[in-house]
């Protein structure tokens, strides 16, 4: 089993259910999102917000629905660092058991121009240090 | 160039856009359910409320971003049809160019349980003819 | 009846859709957002997003339930343009027959600071002739 | 200032914010029903998935604006019970501070109808007890 360094709950919200009674496939993106918000909250101490992080890639493989009345956590780790992106991997848990796997790129958008630009040394330390 | 050969186009929302100025990557998953819906009502000739069908996996690469003005439309192809999946591959285009590319696997739920079942006969004749 | 000098088609998705199978309640505030963006656009000839508008008050009286399937229309009028705020009541259609009624308020904010500033002649003028 | 007899946190997703960088007008929707939804859990010991209600009327009046970073608290109060109808009145609270105001009238669904049913005794025992 995959071990993740970081983890973090989310509030499923009634408007995240479907018509089928299930968290919505589209909803795992924004509670993936949260867990992204949380750790670079949490880790690297900056707001999502505040950075212009972009999203890459995305791929979530779902393996079981979530009901409305579950409590979901999402963990999480940061998975090969490169020079100007930052892949993770998650696992989002409904009461206790996985529900679904997920992976995203990201990259650190120029804020100048639509390149990416270097991962700060001081991110790449806070990184390391919370993976131990 | 790959060939896709349904389109459908997808009413962009403020709501869409996110802080940085573009459609929340969260939402491409939602266009591409949208596209699914047209494609199941136009080809299938059934509503995606009326079939209970699970969405295995997902994969999306952000090529670039979307704005709140663009006209958005979804090109999707069902790819390698199995015994009980339906894989399909799509092209999210903003203003007629290429803006994310996209997987997605689903299982028709058996009604009776927490397994699949199979493809039923006339949607491969459908699948097939719209195909051709 | 109230007459509507204004009507926009809304595209409802399947996410629009709550565990009770019916457009949940929150998105009727998101539609009345995309009837007043098309109103802007259509009558004032710009976006939402280039004006800084901010809401004061919304109100929705919910008439009947809408289904995933039915054709929604929002239509509206501004009424009694204040010096600074922009009054509008609504309509929100399904197949035709009214599902809820509306009004908001807004007001255009001052880009310098906290405060509202007047309604632009230019809009007076193309609002008062789209009424007429 | 008015009395609340009940009040709920509300995590803020970084979904919930608009491209002018606070809180979107119908997210406040949301999060009014968020706060519906642990009053009847907490309150009623009912899920509110469980019972039918269904909105009749929202109001909200916004009075300032929500950052992404602010931590939001919805403060609510049971209103005037009528015989099949179940008013409430809300604060959105930021950071301490009275962001909007609400009100909302709900009705039970009858479940074997369009029609509304009565409120139970024993949810008006609970929440007369709550008030006190």
């Amino acid at each position: 089993m995959a071990n993740y360094s970081y983890e973090t709950e989310i509030d499923v919200r009634l408007r995240d259910i479907d018509f089928m009674g299930h968290v919505n496939n589209a909803v795992y993106a924004t509670y993936l999102e949260q867990a992204r918000e949380a750790y670079f909250r949490d880790v690297l101490d900056i707001s999502l917000e505040e950075t212009t992080t972009v999203l890459v890639s995305l791929e979530i493989e779902y393996e079981r629905p979530i009901e409305a009345d579950e409590t979901v956590t999402v963990a999480l780790s940061v998975s090969e660092l490169g020079e100007a992106s930052l892949p993770m991997t998650y696992e989002v848990r409904a009461d206790g058991e996985r529900a679904a796997t997920a992976r995203t790129v990201q990259v650190l958008a120029d804020p100048d121009g639509d390149g990416s630009r270097p991962i700060p040394g001081e991110w790449r330390r806070r990184i390391e240090s919370q993976r131990e």
